[in-house]
């Protein structure tokens, strides 16, 4: 571990024994800090509730609590990038800071607090605020994207401590709001400064490092129809009719893209730049023919593609697919970009920080983890593209259950990857006997 | 002129130049009338304003104007058949009754006063509550259906009044409510009884006398997805995707029926059963994979179609159609029927009330009417199926812009529309000398 702080192999350890241990003894208080997390919903938009848990928690851990609200005017620069808001009152970012014992490097440990909306609740085998554990699985929105994450960093910290270590670096835990809708959160926090030598996000990875994130730029056409009575439709055109000739041309796109791209950490991946149709209205009565429809999705990219390029390629697409179908051409449907842009971002493979993420896991676990490129945008981007801090992704859960009914995590694995936190930080910061 | 009541040839002319005369005269009290009724916005639901504006002119000319909202109770048997609310309160109907001078056969002259939303307001060149007048036609929601027509009664009435004649059976103008979402209004009129011995309902025919109408049923489908997040969206599955498939199979079901229908009077109409998608909402957010999609729509049926067996070929297709499909067959759509269920009627094309109105239309106009089937719904099936009485329909206007941007009437053919239904009035309940 040529990164690791100069500790000698049988001191570091007995540190990882120690750390494991530390954390094993504190699965109650971590399933007991997930459940309470999971229980304030923190939909994005309204992330103050939940932040004050966190912040509650970071000052009980004796952690230099912040809580403040991000400045949209510092943001309005890079409003084509995340979600603008006008305001941001209400939505704190909740950072708690651990200074260094002195003489090692910083690092940053970020989770977002916001989730995305429930869907159905109906389709939830258990209340998706429920944060009931069964099987060794807690569920809830949120459980795994990612308070699960936030309770990681926490616990490793706590672990450290109660195992009688300090950080000689700086550690800064930062619990950012409004990822989901493009990281004005962690935005915020990476403009603010004080900087740091590196960044984990604990994204649910299934506990392997990725040091590649996708670009996921959200999208919205307006596809228009002309309106007429149902009992005379065929004078009319529906504008869902429309949509479908411009739904089949995007899968095809995606399809084309997904041969083209070769990225080697893409490799292993089907679909590299999933284009997803999340949202469709349409039409305002049942008897009349649609003249409107809205359709919102994202489409993804791979780290290298340029945003303004895509969107141009995108745009290009659509106004072909258009120009098939004798209607759309003389009424060309629009294509707007809103809510989260985010860029794709990677470090290096080898970068120090993802070596050393790999060593810890490798010395947790026994064996090395996945190195992996993601196919979801995230905050990383904001650390590597506007910070220029190296950043990794490593955490417990599946993103597969992310966003989805019965969203959960694995205990057992939220205790691995906390080991694995505990260990990075000590390797990384390097550690004082407290 | 058969079924005139015994006017000598002579003076029937003499009547109907008279009154030719009399609707010319009133040609701006009756542009003026529906401008001011299509400034008042009548929604299906909120016809409460534009109800008292008719009462109004009803009692100004003359009419016994009774004005009282339906009886949710009266309507529960009906439930199926109309879209049932619990309470009418606020949402009357206006019955303005001309008692005759005696020895006639008795009339309703029927017209809702409520109206289809606008859709979009930008896509109206006129306003949609302008009630504008651009080259002799009159602009906005309503203007023909059908507050046009409601003109036309009470502007026949006004005429023949002012000509110096009075219909010797009773004539009853209903302004009725809630026809756009399955004619409770007219059901509530025919089931308090008074009868008549025919009726007359001015929807925009285009100066056709319809005998036959269609019938139309709206439905609701729901179609279950799987969600996912938007970066592994192949392990979803689109509510969005699967609804195509079922969208596509209901058109090849409207195509088959089309082919297979033998009415006479819809030979002529190239698609006399349309089924149409009006609304369509899917969908939480546009990165996961939508889980749920909801279809609004209306099938059209012709007279001597069942309705219940209707409802279960329908099903039936819908299921077959899921049943092609992996994900659909393990995860049936559901089908509800809602709103508005038009059951198909007709009258016999030579029934005497359609002779009679063709009759005084040829006296206007110069030549015979076409006799034509609608494929819409309307209020004539209450008046047929429940009331036992005749009923046609005959008025200015074209289905093909209401329910439409820029939705119109001609005032050039509403003024003929009311020298027919006036000459009709004499011809059905014979006039005195007033």
């Amino acid at each position: 571990m040529e990164d690791a702080q100069g500790m000698d192999p049988a001191a570091r350890a007995d540190l990882a024994a120690r750390v494991g241990r530390a954390v094993d003894g504190l699965a109650e208080d971590a399933a007991e800090m997930l459940r309470s997390l999971v229980r304030v919903p923190s939909l994005t938009g309204s992330e103050g509730a939940a932040q004050k848990v966190v912040a509650a928690r970071m000052r009980t851990d004796g952690l230099e609590t912040e809580v403040w609200e991000p400045d949209a005017a510092d943001l309005a620069p890079y409003a084509d990038h995340v979600t603008f808001h006008e305001s941001y009152a209400g939505r704190p970012n909740v950072i708690g800071r651990l200074p260094g014992a002195g003489g090692g490097r910083s690092l940053i440990l970020n989770a977002h607090i916001d989730t995305v909306e429930t869907g159905d609740p109906s389709t939830w085998t258990h209340p998706p605020f429920s944060g009931d554990i069964v099987d060794g699985r807690l569920y809830g929105r949120g459980a795994c994207d990612m308070k699960g994450g936030l309770v990681t960093h926490l616990i490793a910290l706590a672990a450290l401590r109660s195992a009688g270590y300090r950080p000689r670096g700086d550690v800064t835990v930062q619990s950012t709001i409004s990822e989901e809708d493009g990281g004005a959160g962690a935005l915020a926090a990476v403009l603010r400064g004080g900087g740091a030598d590196g960044a984990i996000i604990t994204e649910p990875t299934r506990l392997a490092v990725i040091v590649a994130q996708g670009g996921s730029l959200m999208f919205r056409l307006r596809v228009p129809g002309r309106s007429a009575h149902a009992c005379v439709r065929d004078e009319g055109v529906s504008a869902i009719e429309n949509f479908h000739v411009l739904h089949r041309a995007l899968l095809a796109f995606e399809a084309r893209r997904n041969a083209s791209i070769d990225h080697p950490l893409y490799a292993p991946i089907a679909n590299k730049v999933p284009v997803n149709i999340g949202v469709l209205r349409a039409g305002s009565w049942p008897s009349s023919v649609p003249e409107w429809l809205e359709a919102e999705g994202r489409a993804g990219l791979v780290p290298g593609e340029d945003l303004d390029a895509f969107r141009d390629l995108f745009r290009d697409e659509v106004a072909a697919a258009a120009a098939t179908d004798p209607y759309l051409n003389e009424h060309p449907p629009a294509v707007e970009w809103f809510g989260g842009q985010f860029a794709p971002a990677e470090v290096p493979r080898d970068a120090p920080l993802a070596r050393l993420l790999s060593g810890a896991h490798a010395a947790i676990v026994g064996d090395p983890p996945p190195i992996e490129a993601a196919t979801y945008g995230a905050d990383m981007r904001h650390f590597v593209r506007v910070g220029g801090i190296p950043c990794v992704m490593y955490g417990a859960g599946d993103v597969r259950v992310a966003h989805h009914a019965d969203e959960h995590v694995s205990l057992a694995d939220l205790a691995t990857a906390t080991k694995v936190i505990a260990l990075a930080v000590a390797d990384w910061c390097g550690v004082a006997e407290a």
